[in-house]
């Protein structure tokens, strides 16, 4: 029997352009987005990767107007609207639903740490009470590297039973796969759509009946991941994950989003895109031009950028 | 010769009341605010233990102005204005300092962990020159246990160098007494301001010429800590130091902040002081019970409130 997803396939969280005075820059924005999805690739904005922290409300906010007001598919759309507070949560959770996006991926509130599974359930249950939308779709954002406040199977387990509707799915970037294959295991059957935080677990995740992943690196490297997605249960499956996996290896021997950004720079000639913001740092020339070097190496490129 | 602080004495992470449907409670928060400085404590508002960031920066922003159009002394105010985005953490400061606040209380951005120095200097950089007010106080927020982001020394070095007016002190809430020195040590001479996040620290951080300490417990137990701060050189100061760490441990022995939630809320007689913003959740009835008999037998009370 075959799987039935609400949402699959490749998405990224699209990277954030900044202009030289670090302010989003709509206009670069749009074009990687349309980019990406001329690639097939789903935009999950406002992702870690999209330094969607280091933006304010009000910025995610703008940028979303901005992709929609250029035609953009919102039902392509997976924006982040996980914040530390509830009220900015509900704020931006709300937009972007009314704006009918495919779904939100939202992180745990994360600065106190150690708090119980019944508070992140309470958060999560005003979140949904509050937007009050039918067509919300929660994908649960579980990133303990970063956000140091998980969300267990047992979160999971009540959030779904309360909530079947609005609770669609989850994105799994703890590292672990043994995290990924009990989600699995436990909640894809009643069609909890897995996706891997990493096309390094893309092929494992398809195989265990997940929705694919949403990873930093569809930013760069889209069309070879949409290709295993579409073909994972053909016989050059374990070859294309491998060649996957060695352009990963290329761009994560750096701080990820700035060498994401360089590659973005270099490949489009656009000087600009490798602006970070604070506290983030860009790469070093050295390091750009040892990526860019290795990057030619294994034959990377960026077709149509 | 007598050390010149710009800021010392008592502060408090003033608790956030809600009502009951989890807005802010801007009359409680008054109310509570003209108690603290009646017991001569400054009001570090939208701290940690103020569930800050359970906050939308509209929602602090609106509760600073409730204290202000409150009459409530802007000179004696400290609030924390530090966010994961540069933003936010600009908007929030320059609204404060154009109040004529005494400082500002700022959390390095803490979403994403293992940044550098040279990633977190460019950010606070940043904020001051976008604020660019030249009565700008910064007391920067070093507190690894929650933050995960910690506040080296070196880059307070660097910091005081290139902004010698506006970086003013710290917070050290790292719980770790050989920081806190090394920090009076190498920077109270300067005339950086040294604040023990904890009155547990309290005498050692006077006694090492430190300003004072801005203390949870503030909330709820200030007045025998503005006395021992007056007193500390007197020799009563140790028996001093004993009592208030019993009054600290009788709260400690809970989930702090709803502790002292309920401890507001039995001594007002305001039910509505035990609701706290999820992820936190408020004490169950058998705690509340056992921590307010801890606290009368120990002889605590709350005069005035």
């Amino acid at each position: 029997m075959a799987i039935r997803h609400k949402l699959s396939g490749i998405y990224s969280p699209v990277l954030t352009p900044f202009t030289p005075d670090l302010a989003p820059d709509a206009a670069a924005f749009v074009r990687h987005c349309r980019w990406l999805v001329a690639q097939e690739v789903g935009l999950a904005v406002f992702g870690t990767n999209s330094e969607a922290n280091s933006l304010s409300a009000a910025e995610r906010r703008g940028l979303l107007d901005a992709l929609l007001a250029a035609g953009l598919p919102a039902q392509r759309m997976l924006p982040g609207t996980g914040c530390c507070s509830l009220t900015e949560t509900v704020e931006l959770t709300r937009h972007a639903t009314s704006a009918g996006v495919g779904g939100v991926l939202m992180l745990p509130p994360f600065y106190y740490k150690g708090v119980s599974d019944e508070g992140l359930f309470r958060h999560f249950s005003e979140v949904i009470q509050r937007v009050g939308d039918s067509r919300l779709r929660i994908y649960l954002y579980h990133i303990p590297p970063v956000a140091q406040v998980p969300i267990s199977l047992g979160l999971i387990e009540r959030l779904m039973k309360a909530y079947p509707t609005a609770i669609a799915g989850m994105k799994d970037s703890s590292g672990d796969w043994s995290n990924t294959e009990a989600v699995l295991k436990q909640f894809q059957p009643d069609g909890f759509d897995v996706f891997a935080g990493s096309e390094v677990f893309l092929l494992r995740t398809l195989r265990g009946g997940g929705a694919g992943c949403i990873t930093a690196t569809g930013n760069v490297n889209p069309a070879p991941m949409v290709k295993l997605h579409r073909s994972w249960e053909g016989s050059e499956a374990d070859p294309q994950q491998a060649a996957l996996d060695v352009t990963r290896a290329a761009f994560q021997k750096y701080p990820l989003i700035a060498a994401m950004k360089a590659a973005v720079a270099h490949y489009s000639r656009t000087p600009s895109w490798r602006t970070v913001r604070p506290p983030l740092t860009e790469l070093a020339t050295q390091q750009e031009r040892a990526l860019i070097d290795s990057l030619e190496t294994i034959g990377f490129a960026m077709p149509g950028l």
